[in-house]
């Protein structure tokens, strides 16, 4: 994941740009930056980390001009160097360009070898800097006809911000993977991956970009065209599920309700006979209440979250196991004594987390302990952008549910199916990717990485 | 408040003591400090802002010995000044001395004073620094007996540790104002202001350290004495209503299930018709579930928390409004829309941010809005060691609820009784101090302060 | 100016590097990096200020490989940025390349725009990266011949180290404008700007790289080729004068000597009748011993330098006046009391601070004040590295030496003769550029260049 | 060592302070501090390390008031920690008073246990805490005759600048161990350790503080007082031949010129056969000065300092020996080749820097060297506030001139005969303090120091 954003048009362009980003900040924690354009110069400001700390006043005050546009960087499996934090910006006939992604393109491999035999050099290793060469490189006549004809060559996921000298740019790709929205502050075009960055700056929604639409954003207002053949849409399913903020309303529905109604189909499905029902918090936290809701039984928040935990963490002495999982979310004994608990998860990944987390629970007296994921085994590594382990580490691609309940040590342990899953969506089902647990991935995803991966 | 902390006789003394007041952090985020005992020499490190920033592994390697003891240090009415910062550590006669002090003393001015024409020498503006020097010119035959003189001569609330050489001690005054316990980690000692610093470290709860008790621990074990004369208990009640952890158990009970009562009672005394409760995040969480447990109303969490609100925050353009708040907790629009909604808080103090924090629930749809109160109107200033502001600020202290409703904006406002509040908590209500809603106060408040707050 | 560095075959090259630009700081105060290659990958690792703040243990440790390049950047013209900190490093074909430049090309607009019809997209504003896309875009079979062919195609003068994947280059343009140097420490190849960075590290210098001179290092050992027209060589006389450590070997001759040589020929061009011989530290120093021991007069160090004038200093209040040249040398009463003194600099550029200088010295109780300076008056801006001022800001552009002398307040002003400044140098005087003091440039500047500065 | 400095009577006593502690940087780099008072309040700074990194522009802001002291911290036996260092400040009645203090007592430990006996509290191990302890336990009417009462009972060295409430007080031992001057600036009063100080902020010298003399400062003008028993003088031979700046002057005369006296006489007693005479800079710049102007021969600077060296460096690798002299000061092989040399150093400790030192002169081809020392073999510890190693570690205290040569690898040493230094200087020889020289103390050392150094 990584969040993008952008504004076009408004006195104080770099300082809404860094709310966007604060806003954003769940989609990527590695770095962040913002560049922004004066008429006659781009100004840059990057670095690794959160978003709060690598921005100061001055910072702010230095990025001038009405035009602005700001990147999350999710940390992936390419290396964690502030020289792959975005935005991406170069130079090309005096003019600069700024590149946000959030995505991860296919057929990198064969552009980037298409590029250098003809002389291209690279200085990261990000998708953003192969649309950059193709985008100089272009024959068309104009930088619109360039950008459209680069992305007609890319193949993958994409939700794109550009600023192309004076002119700001949306691109989303045919199956609208990812999300991207535009809204209108006080007469400024604003750009973000979730509404819940529109809300802070109080700027009013518009309208999702749509999939396989680009709209160039100037001075003559708003260009938009569809230069793609129509494809099947693929939104990612992941968004709803644990991505994105509940507050935000994306692929034109809220995730908070859609996360809800993942809750409630589980108790449908798996019903339990429990005291209480409480979440992982905090993302857990939404299923659960659906589930309450659904099944009747008493919601609880029998983990208590730490709100101090911080990035840097003195390691403790030997003698405290299961410390990491206890530091951040701490049992109370005294709603969960001798009580048996229903506890709603999100999703499994390795499992290994989990196990050490219902130990805490058991240590602080629940009697039996039953677990309900409010999404089906994650089986299937990502091509499009989630930086999912390897098949191998994905504990559901391996193992039964039987295995896996056993190994977390649960009295019981059920998914929610795929079908009521999809049911639970606020749009229908053939909309989304369901490809990390189903295997049917609708763009074809490259064949080194399905050998590598598996 | 403050969190305080102490080890005796574990060989990693002081990262326990990082550990305990990294989960006491709740009760003080201006600094913080650790002083530990190797039988030679004590070493000191301390700073200003939160444990994690403060303490780096080296800082905890340096920090040798089998004893340590803590602090978290609240924002107060003192200077902010790192000279403030406690553990106060001080030699005398070849034996190191340090304390860390929840609580207020009420006759620190003639103590001072009388101090002071005795030739004593003030660093800091602390009530430890009073403590010190009473120890020290005490004609007592040792530190024991020292200690015990100069608390006979302190007025007013205090839990203390104290390192004294190779000699721990733990304190309460007479009335039990703030809450310490007692418990054991692989034959050491720890003693800390909740249990949740227990938990952490993964330490057994003995007990309470009792009202006017004092607790000494040394090699040759526990010796308890009372030296004092019997007073009426007065815990602080805001402990159970706001400051503790929910995960804790204080004064013998759980704060989790006393904040669920005082909700469950709210909604008994002040029902409302409402299609959803919700809670202020995160005070007033468990309170709305309790509320909606009584009232059978759907719980809701309408205000979605921003995790990354760190201690710096760029300030945004003067176009947004009610931004403060917003960047906090965003409502969620797909939740609240035309919905008539009862919002459940801890307290109000001098209603700004709920009234700044109802627009923006407004702004999101909300059709009714009615808010509900976990305690009773705040209308006196606390002298024991509570941070309120003067009586002056204190909204309740000079308006009515209907003033205090319409100032808000809200629909309708309700506070829980004063006797709804005691008749909630685990404990009979004659042993809270109330002060701050009642204006009867256990213990004499100092006539300047008296004065000045009024 | 710059310094450049590099090592192969040798465990440790990234710590040498590291050693070897430290040596190298007056070269160049505005940033620094290194780039390492350990067969498998490269690594950089760089920053803005000086080496000493820049670096850590662990980033050198990170630095893995057995070849490394260093640069040591100036502040130049040029926007002072981290992007623009070499080394350079890009990746083509699987090949990481990195760069190193001292010097100057004087046809970079042509060479960039040609580029970027071409497609290339630019990130800094380098040379450096105007020699990546040339080296890149050669239709040449290898890279050796691709930097012979890109080295053909520029102008301008460059003393370079390259890093391609894992060949070492060593590159002097062909006047030799800029030194570099090659040495051996424990059968590894190390490159320097200068000697002192040899001496550093213990190296054994073995000989200058050669005006026109390519050197490739690989583990077949050293290849030289010198692949360019034969030119008149135009060694930067400037080095002598003022850049380059006394302790350093340039152009194949001591720094120091020189330098004391030309105050010799100082004192016998303009003789004086004084009390005592003084430089402006530290760089006048050394002309100053010179001219003591040919006049006889005995030398003292009437100014004391301040070693500890850091990069940040707080401004002082506004009562204060010629603060600043105070800070950072005192002059001493003792000493300069009613004494007819000379002083020796190195050159004058805009004047001022000789002026303020001068000020602070007659306060002392100088009674007259004669100024006898190294080189000729400096009238002609520098294209081929060196970051003076433009014409019009150059003092003696402008104005006669005697209108200087009034300005500065002196009794007496005297310059050393072109002339008399050739003939002190180790080289026939044939050998060097002058253009600075005699405005006849040996290699074309560039249009646009000389319409700016002028 | 340390530096002191005090401000009355200007509106910028705090910046006047930070550049005059700034200027006496040389006196002790570990720590530094300022406190200021603006007739409310006591504000104090401080911090570990240098002047320049301590304070920023806002720090400087905050310490308001027209009266101000600071400190330069030397590191000394006792523990390197912030609380250490000075001023020391504290509250009495009402009245803040702060000490910087240069200098040692000698009767510490009696005056300590006597406190402490009397209920005194000690968070430092700083003399300065013992005067303030002196100073509220004095029975006298004020502060002005608690003071002397204090001073009276303390035995050993001292330079003292104090800020009690508005009155600014310097007092200096009756011997006159360590030097203080009072200057004028714009009406103000300004106190210094040494004349620099006041060259910097361009204020007005107008006399030294007289040994044994108190002076008061408020705003009924200056009081001086001499409240001792007279003493023969002892000033501090060694601020004249190492710790002052050349610039300044103390006990009344130029060091420069005395440092220069010392070479002067060091070249009659042991002339030399040599090609050229060296220093190793900068300490022995000046002896070397007059060495060669009284030889007549040739003044050269065979070793380059390196300008850059600051407090951090990463450890080069093993290959590299005695690299931590080489970094500091690279010999200019150009002119020590094949030369004889005469090397001049101000003192000689352990050895082992210059055992080191003289091995990088070999390598760079110096044929012969002879070393000459201005100031006699060290051979006792210093009690007064110098930090020489205890006796064992003095190289002379073991060893004859003649095993020193041979263990540092010279051709010849020779020390300047403790008459011969006494001459050279420009007070009468019986002013000085020559212990570290003759183990003849002028003041009774600590019996507990005696033994431990010994």
């Amino acid at each position: 994941m990584c969040g993008i954003f952008g504004v076009y048009g408004h006195p104080e362009a770099a300082r809404l740009t860094y709310l966007g980003i604060y806003s954003l900040q769940h989609r990527g924690e590695e770095g962040a930056g913002i560049v922004s354009f004066d008429a006659k110069r781009a100004r840059c400001h990057k670095g690794m980390g959160l978003v709060g700390d690598i921005f100061n006043e001055a910072a702010i005050k230095s990025l001038k001009g009405q035009i602005a546009i700001g990147h999350n960087r999710y940390s992936t499996t390419g290396s964690s160097s502030l020289v792959n934090v975005q935005p991406f910006l170069f130079n090309h006939k005096n003019t600069p360009i700024a590149i946000s992604h959030n995505g991860n393109f296919t057929n990198t491999a064969q552009l980037r070898s298409m590029l250098e035999k003809d002389g291209a050099i690279f200085q990261t290793s990000t998708d953003s800097e192969i649309l950059a060469h193709l985008l100089t490189r272009s024959k068309e006549a104009d930088y619109k006809q360039a950008l459209i004809w680069s992305l007609q060559n890319i193949k993958g996921t994409y939700s794109l911000v550009l600023l192309i000298g004076d002119l700001l740019v949306a691109a989303r790709d045919p199956y609208g993977n990812r999300p991207l929205c535009l809204g209108e502050l006080a007469g400024a075009y604003v750009l973000a991956s979730e509404t819940c960055a529109l809300d802070l700056i109080q700027a009013r929604f518009i309208r999702d970009i749509e999939p396989g639409e680009v709209v160039f954003i100037s001075k003559s207002g708003l260009e938009a065209v569809k230069p793609f053949a129509p494809a099947m849409p693929a939104c990612c399913i992941f968004e709803y599920i644990y991505f994105s903020r509940p507050d935000s309303n994306i692929f034109g529905y809220n995730v908070y309700q859609a996360r809800k109604k993942l809750g409630e189909q589980l108790a449908r499905e798996h019903p339990v006979s429990a005291d209480l029902v409480m979440p992982v918090p905090d993302s857990g936290t939404l299923a659960a209440l659906g589930f309450a809701q659904a099944s009747g039984i008493a919601f609880e928040q029998g983990l208590v979250r730490n709100h101090y935990i911080g990035r840097t963490f003195i390691q403790p002495t030997q003698y405290l196991r299961d410390f990491r999982v206890k530091v951040k979310l701490n049992p109370v004994g005294g709603v969960l004594k001798d009580k048996r608990i229903a506890v709603i998860e999100d999703s499994i990944v390795r499992g290994t987390t989990s196990r050490a987390r219902v130990k805490t629970l058991r240590q602080a007296g629940a009697k039996e302990i039953h677990m309900r994921i409010s999404c089906p085994p994650l089986r299937f590594p990502c091509y499009y952008g989630v930086d999912f382990p390897t098949k191998k580490e994905l504990v559901a691609s391996k193992h039964s549910v039987d295995w896996i309940r056993e190994f977390i040590g649960l009295d019981s342990l059920e998914y929610i199916s795929l079908q009521g899953m999809l049911d639970s969506m606020p749009l229908a089902g053939e909309n989304f990717c369901t490809a990390c647990f189903s295997g049917k991935y609708p763009i074809k995803p490259p064949a080194s990485l399905r050998r590598s991966k598996t």
